[in-house]
């Protein structure tokens, strides 16, 4: 993982894995499009049961992602299923280690039920914005990943203090890119509430995530050139138009010679 | 285990396991006095978030229990908080299944950072006595427990269909009797809404359960002679007369010759 | 609402209520068509943050429905989102009336804020199966609408126990009936897991509806002959082929000369 | 309430509410020491559920409140039970709004059924901090409590963002005070985390209370003299300690010819 992708000079040595956020569903409520989203990603984020997912949702998306092949992750949220763990909470770290110990105990042993291991830890909505920008909390995910298994691979938003406090933990990381998003000079997301912040067209999508894998550059939205480690990318599939850009970037990105497989096999 | 308690003949090897339900407090709540209870029993059930308990207490009754080197166990409850568990929920046994797989799950995790494996899984409330009585439920629980670990002990009421259903899933069980409660002459507990169900003298509660462990007999509330199997003994600890009552029985089962200790070491 | 409305003899006289549950959606997750089946039905069921449904989906259904005209009415269910208040729960009297004022009292503000009144309560799910067979839930809930607003009409199966205690109460009821459920000799609905339970033909499903409006009797699945008293008809809008049959159902009545108004201007 | 208490010159026209939070029990979870309080003051703020409280706890707290003559507030907190409701949660300003009016909306129909109607609206925990110095949050609160009734009084720290919303809604306000806080020099409170934010010796307390009752006046901690308008003092009853500071402190007030009367007596 220290070797950049873009050191590698054979083409098909160039990989990239695609990571979605799965298991969502809640008790007689749907949401995803989860079956057909696994046919494009390497990587599965399965919710946990504090944002979204429940013990039922949990062990169905389980399976389904074992059966696919896509490696399973936990994907700890904050126990705010009304928000569905996207609103700021002010957590303490000593909680923010104990509600990640717990999530990913709980898909741990689904895993298990399939003769799987969990491949990653993915902090979901608000909590992986704080871990983010907030060394505390990076740093106590980082340390729960950590105690419950040091070959799990953490996932954060490249560049952020969850990837520094993962490294610091003594985690593989692995550098979370997205798509349809742009980033400001400093390599941080632009805010949704910006008009910039989204890339509307497939295409432009697809070349800059293969900037980002053989370059290791991205322009930032004022131009600037910014260098940017990308080991994975975020694929959303709760929607039609969200399926047919995850299976297009697939194959785009295969045609760029850039392998599509996922993080732990790299 | 197989051999009765019975059928030993020095004095000092009939033993017994205390177990006490703990970690019961959820956020600022607090209920019962778990670390003074520790000191008295031998098991620990661990509520696991469902109908009590919540990750961070979870941690806590974990590193409490360890310290005081109690066994560890799971104490898998419904989801129903406001109910404390203790009301009939109609769960289908897959659902029951999976509930069951998911707070074990998220409790071994934090006995693991403490160095520790679970010993046992007790069901809650309802959930216990749904599966004492129904089958379907009973199997989905030995199933769930068999499925994460096979070196997990069952605890069930002696004679229940929970212990049935755990010797044939394969698993040890443990049969758990009430120092404080009468039985029928089936076996089964009183229901509690009978004036005879407690039986309110400790000198009375303390003699039964040797006499249960010596004899492997108990008299019902018709006189008769009932047949009994008990490995383990339910203690509460949810105020100052039941936890004299916990320190008590145990002095004085170590007097009548019954040693103290945990269902994993017999 | 006592005379029958088959002792009508001006054909237009004869009239039916439609009523649908709506505001299920919670947080992020949505369920029902709501904006569209408010144009079929003359009632509305508001979901009350139990079962489903929060104080934000609330707020936005109320508005909906009093803009289309349709009455307003709370739908309290059992606390259990995650069974989606389908699930049977042993909750006694005093809890079943209490939930019942809670949810009634938050709604009624909801509807406040739009110059309404609510019109009718209709339990949910698992407690309006309760209420229908056990005379003390059946109860609870009638005095708990009463306490509230002896104003409010209570909405029950026809010929269940929740009919009865609403009477007994001074509620004025609405005996409900389903257009796509057949019956037992009894009365009863015949349960969802025998296969004749479901009437899957869209015309059928009509003509029972108009007999029931108009003749007051159904065919049971025995062939016998049933009485049966028909105020309200319930209509799912889950899905498109239940909302393009909700919206045929009220033209075909219209065609039979059975005038779909609200209950309460009956 | 515009006249403030100093200008009154006859000794038993100076008066003060005492207010207490109470019914923040849960299911089997008992918090506080509800019915001893009740003796002490003569506002109590009653849980509605969302950070604290139950149906069933709301029903007894409004009925014991009731019986002994003391004012019915709501106490309306974010929906996080488990952090209590004093965790800040980013929530936006119309979702304020509506779990406002639920909220109230669920107390006043307990209320109700005891022929009573609510004196008054305290947020709580982090809630009421949040609006204490957000205008949105304040707004969204203010509005909510003058949209389900304008004769509502809003509770809210003297000084705050709160208090001004309320005005500027219509509603009459209560500024609150804290007997056992001191305050900086702007009059905000002294964050917890500093030593000298807690007064220990409850005879200062009293006078604290006295001198801002009389005087308009209390000395912040850098020895400024600030203004500062009472119109209500926020009581503990948590522990036997907090009951006995509560029980001295109207003793104390009324020997200091300060009358202890509800608000909506004034």
């Amino acid at each position: 993982m220290k070797e950049l992708n873009r050191m590698k000079t054979s083409p098909m040595e160039w990989t990239i894995d695609l990571n979605s956020d799965l298991g969502e569903s809640f008790g007689n409520y749907v949401m995803g499009q989860d079956e057909a989203i696994l046919h494009h990603v390497t990587s599965a984020n399965i919710a946990c049961g504090y944002h979204a997912g429940d013990h039922n949702v949990m062990r169905q998306t389980v399976r389904m992602a074992a059966e696919q092949g896509v490696a399973l992750g936990a994907h700890p949220g904050l126990p705010d299923l009304l928000g569905f763990g996207r609103r700021y909470l002010a957590v303490d770290p000593e909680d923010v280690f104990n509600m990640t110990v717990y999530q990913i105990g709980a898909l741990q042993c689904f895993a298990a039920l399939e003769g799987k291991r969990l491949q990653h830890v993915k902090p979901h909505g608000a909590l992986y914005n704080m871990a983010g920008k907030e060394s505390a909390v990076a740093q106590a995910i980082a340390e729960a990943v950590a105690a419950v298994d040091k070959e799990l691979i953490l996932f954060g938003l490249a560049g952020s203090q969850l990837v520094k406090a993962g490294e610091k933990a003594g985690l593989r990381v692995a550098r979370e890119v997205f798509a349809d998003r742009t980033v400001q000079s400093d390599g941080s997301l632009t805010p949704r509430s910006r008009p910039e912040a989204h890339i509307e067209d497939p295409e432009q999508a697809v070349c800059r995530v293969v900037r980002m894998v053989k370059e290791g550059k991205v322009t930032a939205v004022d131009g600037t050139e910014v260098d940017i480690e990308a080991d994975t990318v975020c694929v959303h599939g709760d929607d039609p138009k969200a399926l047919a850009f995850a299976k297009g970037l697939r194959k785009r990105l295969e045609e760029h010679g850039i392998g599509v497989c996922r993080i732990g096999e790299r």
